[in-house]
């Protein structure tokens, strides 16, 4: 961190010293991956194995209790069953650990007995000073040092700007995927579990002041912290960096699941967090896909400043049903500029005129496929009438990857954002994985390349509005 | 077909001969796959090519043109450019075809010159009664005897009760796809084009009354036919069949796209299509990941009676996003019996008691991962508070498909619906197939699984209200 006076949660992301309490020597087992992902990631910090029937995990020294290791620790990793939990956050107390992230469910979720457990430990740390996150929280990560704290094993973790918050481990069984084959690049995530210390509202401090941090997603059932404040940072954050929220619980079956999930009460009803957020200027999304889609879309392209857009389709029915998804989401079709249409016959077969949206399938019967594509991209670099750019991939055998990764990757360096989807997802994996190492968006259908593209304008607007 | 007067649409589906003109030697080409997926899907009707530089194709007699074929002809397949197509007509008129498909584009959709031509076409085949569909088409398809009129390669044609009505080229390029990886069972698909003759009301009627056809699914950019007829055939078969629509070109930009797509004028705006679809009892709906979706659901499941859902998620936090869905969507959480919540107890953790939504993440602390889910689906299986399913799978390494198929099969027969996500949809590939083999819809996300769900409570409670 640049700042002098750096955050507390800093501990968490950057911690010198983590002692990892029911580190398992079993590659079966969940807690086996909480050290083995440290080591096979190679992060740069202490890790301290705490297991009493181990000498050693993973080649690292094992402790019998926290309290026996040697050197200081920033962070201690408690990963045991709840009713073993309390003993060792006085283990913690004792050895001056300067925060805890619990990620056993059992407390307040369940119960009062759970609750006054959850109680007890908080009043253990909060007189020493000790922040925690969770229980029931698996976090957090950090791409730049690798730190991570999971139960699954992760390959990589490939850098980028976008952020999470997580209430729950909605994320966690995802996490190899969403890096892997959904290629979504992560700064940092941190899931807050029951958030019975560490809430949103510190989340969000932490990472609107985050130089590594360009996108915000949230997760969240309700807003455990200082509602108001919330929305005062969230209304300060959406003027620099895109937030999302995904708030769960919105309807009275749902909340009444999620009471029985964290223990969180919901003290305001949906339509009051739904009219604040909206005015927070953050981006409200109703469900997972569309969350996931706009975080991408965010951290790959840049903003829309107009709303006009080419398409190109490779049959006539889907450039209509593009075309109806761009103006029911607020997009507008562009007017090419004569000099555009003019390039664009040189690929178009005689009888017919190039329009927007552009049949691809028709100029594919008199040009090779992919120079089709690569004349439309260029051609849409150079028209000032154009903003964004919708198309779907040429079918596999004419889909090369590196030839539309270049001339895309042109047209985003020009200030234009351009959203892809191909028309056969199976065989098109090894183009996306090309096309989307590049940071050109492939979704997996016109509707859901459309809403993301959507948002880049959306976001635009209201931080026009809001200035 | 069992009727005594067959419908003229069931030449179409059922040819005994056909005359490919424009087939191709070169596999580069889409005229290849014509006659190559005839032959390499073992079409029992005669095939014949013809094409003027060829002496044989795939194996089989090439003809220089349609007059010179000896024997009868049902179904002329004229894949040759606009421009040649009206003397091709002439030939098959003089040769007395029974009827035609049209795959060429560069018609109607393209003004007045290739309208003028369109209607010449049909001054020929009119006063001859030789139907045709097209032109700007690619069609049709029939499971049951692999005709198939496509041009690109097609493996397999497995055979369902779903039966598609297209109006332009918008599911050839999925066809593959569709079939091997998103596995669809389908019976009939009929793409009609710019519908110069052959209409959706046709379409529709044919399939209604087709014994081999179960769900409809109708993608339209407007009705070409006799509208009245054909809202009231809709209500007709919505009555026995499920029938789906997208109706395209519905905002105004998007019309405007369709009118330069095949040349359609649009007649009624869409607010009164809609009004009249949902009077009809249709499902509506917006765009083409719905489409198939819902297809799906129909095509793989019962109908459910009742809208009381039992669902079992990963985790906490995804059974309340998941609730939230179902809400959104209609559907209720179930009242599980006390029996039920007895036998879910084997399974839990002693600390927990067992809710819906149930998380089976908390579970498989305690039992092996995939028995959580056989010991849930054969407990949901015998609860009669529950009309529908909808559960996670369980990560890869516990996901043992067989088992899963066999349990959720028999809760199948039970006269029960059953959705499933994965959380990797990547690494779950191989289960996704294995479970779709055996009809069980696993769904790329938990909110895609939950709209198709509902579809099948919202249309048994639209047939009941209209019956």
């Amino acid at each position: 961190m640049s700042n002098s006076q750096a955050h507390f949660l800093d501990l968490f992301f950057h911690p010198r010293s983590v002692a990892v309490v029911g580190a398992s020597r079993n590659p079966q087992t969940a807690n086996y991956h909480l050290v083995a992902n440290l080591v096979n990631l190679k992060f740069p910090g202490k890790v301290y194995p705490v297991n009493p029937n181990a000498k050693e995990i993973m080649g690292l020294k094992a402790y019998p209790d926290v309290r026996s290791i040697e050197g200081d620790i920033d962070l201690a990793v408690i990963s045991v069953p709840a009713n073993l939990t309390l003993d060792i956050v006085r283990d913690c107390v004792a050895k001056k650990v300067k925060g805890i992230t619990i990620t056993a469910g059992g407390f307040s979720e369940t119960g009062t007995a759970g609750r006054s457990v959850q109680d007890e430990i908080l009043r253990l740390l909060r007189p020493n000073g000790i922040r925690a996150i969770g229980p029931n929280a698996l976090s957090p990560i950090n791409t730049r040092n690798n730190f991570i704290v999971g139960f699954m094993p992760i390959q990589k973790l490939p850098q980028g700007k976008l952020s999470l918050i997580f209430q729950s481990g909605l994320y966690e069984p995802r996490l190899q995927w969403l890096v892997s084959d959904y290629h979504l690049y992560f700064s940092k995530l941190v899931d807050l579990g029951n958030k019975m210390d560490v809430t949103e509202v510190d989340a969000l401090e932490y990472l609107a002041q985050d130089p590594e941090t360009g996108v915000i997603a949230i997760h969240t059932e309700s807003i455990a912290g200082d509602a108001r404040k919330f929305l005062q940072l969230l209304q300060k954050t959406t003027g620099e960096k895109p937030v999302i929220i995904l708030k769960s619980g919105r309807t009275p079956a749902g909340a009444k699941a999620a009471s029985s999930h964290t223990g969180a009460i919901i003290r305001a009803s949906d339509a009051v967090f739904d009219a604040a957020v909206r005015q927070s200027g953050a981006i409200r999304v109703a469900g997972l896909d569309d969350f996931f889609d706009l975080a991408k879309v965010f951290e790959y392209l840049p903003l829309m400043k107009k709303n006009r857009i080419a398409l190109a389709t490779l049959s006539g029915g889907e450039g209509v049903l593009t075309t109806d998804y761009c103006q029911l989401n607020g997009l507008a079709l562009a007017e090419l500029t004569p000099e555009t249409k003019q390039r664009l016959h040189a690929i178009f077969p005689p009888w017919d005129i190039p329009v927007n949206p552009l049949d691809t399938g028709v100029c594919t019967q008199f040009t090779a496929g992919i120079d089709v594509h690569i004349a439309f991209l260029q051609a849409m670099a150079d028209d000032p009438n154009v903003d964004g750019i919708a198309m779907s991939l040429p079918v596999s055998r004419l889909l090369q990857a590196e030839e539309l990764a270049k001339s895309t990757g042109e047209l985003i360096k020009r200030g234009k954002a351009v959203v892809t989807w191909p028309i056969d997802p199976a065989e098109a994996r090894g183009a996306i994985a090309h096309l989307e190492a590049n940071r050109i968006p492939v979704y997996p259908s016109a509707e859901r390349a459309i809403r993301a593209l959507a948002a880049l304008y959306r976001y635009h607007k209201m931080r026009e509005a809001m200035s």
